[in-house]
């Protein structure tokens, strides 16, 4: 079997920083850097009252980080295609900027053919 | 249980317009129309030689289409939050825009918690 990329799906709980337009932006970029992606455009909404939504679109495909800081949540998804990226990189990078006490992961292979 | 929010994950196969970069715009606006979002903001990228990417970032989350026009297929991803919106109303608009032969899909309940 081949796919055409992996999509990480993860669940981040009990987070700090969830409200900040900033860490959501250097944690999109350092994800970026992290797995050595090529980035086309960055996209960071602060919504009123709380919350943030970034999106990072990557030759790649995509990583999006929509935040709920009043249930300490962070949604995030990382689609990487190509064999050489891994998008395993991207979960010391949100430890490290949204410092979740819990983290649920489930990873898809996206495109799947029988070859 | 409570969540956040749907997560519909879409494989479309066997797709017509996948290197149209106007159809993937026509089809996130159309979905954003279809489910009454609200648009933050809209990008569309062609790849050469082929492939899209269009991403629309709404207040409800957002609508992600990647394009594999060598292999007729399409990666979508439909997240939207609260309990107004209905993700599954983003299906009819893929079909009409890429008539695919086959579609797969998977819902994922994001941000779910006991109450």
């Amino acid at each position: 079997m081949k796919s055409v990329g992996r999509h990480l799906v993860l669940e981040l709980w009990e987070c700090s920083n969830l409200n900040s337009p900033e860490v959501v932006e250097r944690a999109l970029l350092d994800i970026v850097d992290a797995l050595d992606l090529t980035l086309l455009s960055l996209k960071v909404h602060p919504f009123s009252p709380i919350g943030v939504t970034g999106v990072a679109i990557v030759s790649e495909s995509h990583v999006v980080i929509h935040t709920w800081p009043e249930l300490g949540y962070a949604a995030v998804d990382v689609f990487t295609c190509g064999d050489e990226r891994n998008p395993d990189d991207a979960v010391p990078v949100l430890k490290e900027h949204f410092t979740p006490e819990r983290i649920q992961i489930m990873e898809m292979n996206r495109g799947l053919v029988a070859v």
